[in-house]
């Protein structure tokens, strides 16, 4: 039987943008089946059919139509639990299925700069998995843990930096971003902010890309990462775009390069889930374009599956070494296909063994 | 006769966006009166009212209804001209204009980067206008001159650099703009491309902003501007806004500064335009907004007439010195106002002679 | 003195978007201070200034910053009030306001459709305002008493109506409406639902502009309106506009018209506003414009001051007699401005005697 | 070989916004294969690769990258040509390739009203191929003929209209549209036009929605369509969607319906291309929503691939006897979809003989 060979999962804040993306993206999905959802609104208690309007273009997959919603704590009907929940309720809730012995796969930035969690991107740190080994004490009583990925502009911008730091080393970034409505979750940005304007503000956010990019980019080693040495620095703009976060890039590198070298360095770029050819890993995790007006949300925010991130107009910067743009989804590479993408890379490596006699953890 | 002491003008590139706005602006204006217009396009011949559709809000100015459209070639009946004409042929109709006598207002790109023409903000740098006591040989033939106003987003970034540049020394600058459609012109930027998109090229713009900058905040001495030393860098994107162009700036300074200096700078800034009561001078150059989510397009364009620019957001940088956001009208402050502004200068400088006994120059 | 010859007057729902419009059209009113500020909401007991961020273009008033936002029941520091509160408290608040003798000139839902209170466009149905007369028992205990405008659609449709009713009768109307999202208030709709989408459903609009048109074009006599026998369909739609309804016509005419009369029964269409000279009035409270592609929002909504109707795309209809597009500025003329001009009407009528020597009334 | 099986084709108009999504839907079609591709434009001569940005989200086909874009007359390199011409040069090309004995395949304006030409929806009126047997002397010369689909507004209404046609008979339709600008082609609208705005008028828009929707739904009798008797009111409105339109309709009905007989009709709809199972056919032709607020072009223009219509709000009332709202994917089901299906017809209905060892139609 097809399910039985599947992770029964639970989604913490199911009736959100995220949480809606989470169950698209789950609906085919070869190792996990959606078996319990939960959502610290005032959804819970009714059917997810009753309790929530489908945002999404396309049909609500019919799967998820008569689960009824329960409030985000353990235990749930499931083996682990991706969160995406608001800030004020994620670390609690969090850390209880923890404690209670579930995979924590987590889209909320609660644990996100604890020392002993991980921030992960799989193509860029996969080798901070490694702290689950040391992860501590309250959380995994009973061999329940918490993986967080980034914040969904830092992603973007991190998966570009990648690539730079590892030949090149990057000494300081300076990333100004344009980003998607959607990423405020619903119903999030008034229209009427939105509409003809730029909002030159989005909460915490500069600070998030600042800090959560040295984590990612740090050193693993002795059971802790270092956060990386480079300067960052993060101006953040809300722009009315529905999808797609858009960071315009400026890095000064360690050593010289030449600008065919930093293309390079973005075209071939690859890494475990490429490797280990995870089901969500697009086949280029970077894609390269060439064309003066390139990237742009519209038509590149859906390349690989809303999984890779197109980079452009690379070219020399008069103050720092180089400018590019890059450009992800911020709802899928960003937040729920991230969280999902980090799950496979646990099942593959073997740090979430399948469970499938019991119920849910005890 | 009130109409009498007004200069008679002429407007090169009538019938697009800046065109319209220049005749908005000039509708009551105490020194003007628009009494020729001329375009490079196929309404050649017809009237204002029959050849071109209103673009701006409110009713058309009923004075220019019946004015016929000329081609933008001297003669035409007026003391000066304004030109915003298209770059293909700014270049050679200007210096017609100017050959022929007449004191030429441009908007265009085509005489900027000229060593003997100056590009001039009047608030930051009237002393340029020396430059045309030499400018050169063929133009001012006849007493006839050209004087430019630089590209749209050049103007709201430099004049924020203005006050940093007095008072710190600017070093180095990092701007990317997130600017209007209206910067390009009608039609100019297809819906397909910009609803829910972001555009990250606009032709020439990075250069202009790198060059036009260093010419403007540059040292006249010796019948000739040097362009300042700071290194600018300029990424350039289109977003889905109508009028404003957002600027994310970070500076690096030539000696140390607290905040608080930094922002009274911007504050209290301010230029001729304002000493000698310009008509379409702002009181305040530039409006320090301290709201976390300001400055934005819709709200704070208008401010001054739309001849202020905002600043807000001003921060410690964490790879420069400093950051901050500056915004302003792109097709007022940054076009059609900008050129009135500096023929005021000239009126107030004694650099245009009343010449009321021509019908116009020979 | 100035203020000793002006109504002081209060705002209830102060802080939302019509409640900022209000301060902005009463900033320099030559009838009517701004004395008194109340909100239904969690702002209470915190000033202006520190409660509410300014969502409408240019500065916030100075005047209203220090004044202390209260709860909107009475006793106020006012004469009168403008009411704009949300469904849910309008009709207890007004009618306590009405009760303690205040007169209540009310943007609300409440008491629309009331058949002693006056649904009133000043210059479609004045004779109405006679239902003050009877206005009963509970309200006006103490000469207070309310006066309600139309829904913001209702109001754009009917004042175009109203010449073709008074000249030939209508039989029957056909509007689809086309409505800017700053009728939702705000934060109102969500960004996500109308970028590059159109929403069919506005709550409850439909049968709005269905009875209340009826009403509003209904005849008084005998101390009540019979309401217009004319059959009205409407079909609501919010599209990706920030202020300004569209409004698709077609009418059925009790007697035949050719079009020229049609265009001229809107073009000559002039009410006591106009003759009395009101504030707020526009000089034509319909403006025809003759271009194929007008009313458009963007060009036409700020006519008049906001406060006139355009109409245009007059044609002979296949399916009824003609059709045409109206379209009017929702929250001037569709609220805060048809609410003042209401007063205005009442100050002009006698209806509003001033008690300029109580601080409110007793 | 698979190729051997499809029919090879050309697409005339290819490098537009429509011929795109021609090249798309036809990627990997199981009956067709682009050989040829023409433009009426500068690109002749060049690589489609060269001559054309694409501006489809996802990659351009990589098999349309090095065909040479030609003129667009016979002969071309293909067995039949789908047509997509702007309306100045259709007619004459056309018929050129109708007369040299290719099938055209046109979603152009050209030739839709010729009393000889099937104006065709496959599920709504195939009967109206038989026009083929007598379409005309100087076009079918040599077995080719012209095939046409309607505007892309007309045929979202009148799949709508056809089931309530055929159970209920239509007498009257008012119909109210909200177009996407992709409807306009590209560049089309200015987003100065459609930014913050509606814009009332889509040149012959109107008169095509209520000519065509006669025909399409008129009586096919010895050898001619005979329009049918319904009056057809429609107003057109463009609006700030990049794919989709919107139709708000109002229908008098020739006999008495209940409300779910009437949206039981929407739902059991079906036609030719179900039964026949083409390609391109959607299960279900229209889809009937029953939530308050869709349908939305966001959400439900991609329902059935682009090629359902989606029904909504469905209601008595007050003028006609029904209303509902309509909506479909202008770019697929109105134009590159629907000419698509129209070939897929003909070939079922053996009215597309395969010609594979001629080059071309000699």
């Amino acid at each position: 039987m097809a399910n039985e060979t599947r992770y029964r999962v639970g989604i913490l804040g199911a009736t959100g943008m995220v949480g809606q993306w989470f169950i698209r993206l789950l609906e085919n999905h070869p190792q996990f089946q959606v078996t319990a959802l939960a959502a610290s609104d005032r959804s819970q208690g009714k059917t997810y059919g009753e309790a929530c309007a489908w945002r999404l273009p396309g049909e609500r997959p019919s799967f998820v139509e008569s689960l009824v919603i329960q409030a985000p704590s353990p235990p749930l009907d499931c083996e682990l639990v991706f969160s995406t929940l608001p800030s004020g309720v994620a670390r609690e809730s969090e850390s209880a299925f923890a404690a209670a012995g579930y995979p924590v796969i987590s889209n909320s930035a609660a644990f996100r700069m604890d020392s002993d969690v991980p921030l992960l991107i799989p193509e860029v740190n996969p080798e901070h998995l490694a702290l689950l080994d040391v992860q501590g004490n309250g959380r995994k009583a009973n061999r329940g843990f918490v993986v967080t990925n980034p914040n969904c502009s830092t992603i973007v911008l991190t998966l570009a930096l990648a690539p730079l730091h590892t030949q090149f080393g990057v000494e300081a970034v300076v990333a100004t971003t344009m980003q998607a409505v959607s990423g405020a979750g619903y119903p999030g940005v008034a229209s009427l902010d939105i509409t003809d304007n730029v909002l030159p503000f989005i909460e915490n956010e500069e600070e998030k890309i600042e800090r959560e990019t040295q984590k990612i980019l740090g050193h693993y080693r002795d059971q802790k990462v270092s956060a990386a040495a480079m300067l960052v620095s993060a101006q953040c703009h809300r722009v009315n775009v529905s999808d797609g976060h858009t960071v315009a890039v400026r890095v000064k590198l360690g050593r010289g390069a030449e600008i065919h070298e930093v293309r390079q360095a973005f075209e071939t770029f690859t890494g475990m889930p490429q490797q280990l050819r995870l089901h969500s890993a697009p086949e280029r995790p970077i894609i390269v374009r060439d064309e003066p007006d390139r990237p742009q949300p519209r038509l590149d925010r859906d390349a690989g599956g809303g999984m890779s991130v197109t980079v452009g107009r690379i070219a020399p910067d008069r103050v720092l070494d180089f400018r590019f743009v890059a450009l992800g989804h911020n709802t899928i590479r960003g937040a729920a296909g991230a969280a999902i993408l980090n799950a496979e890379l646990l099942v593959a490596t073997g740090r979430l063994p399948m469970t499938s006699k019991n119920p849910y953890p005890r």
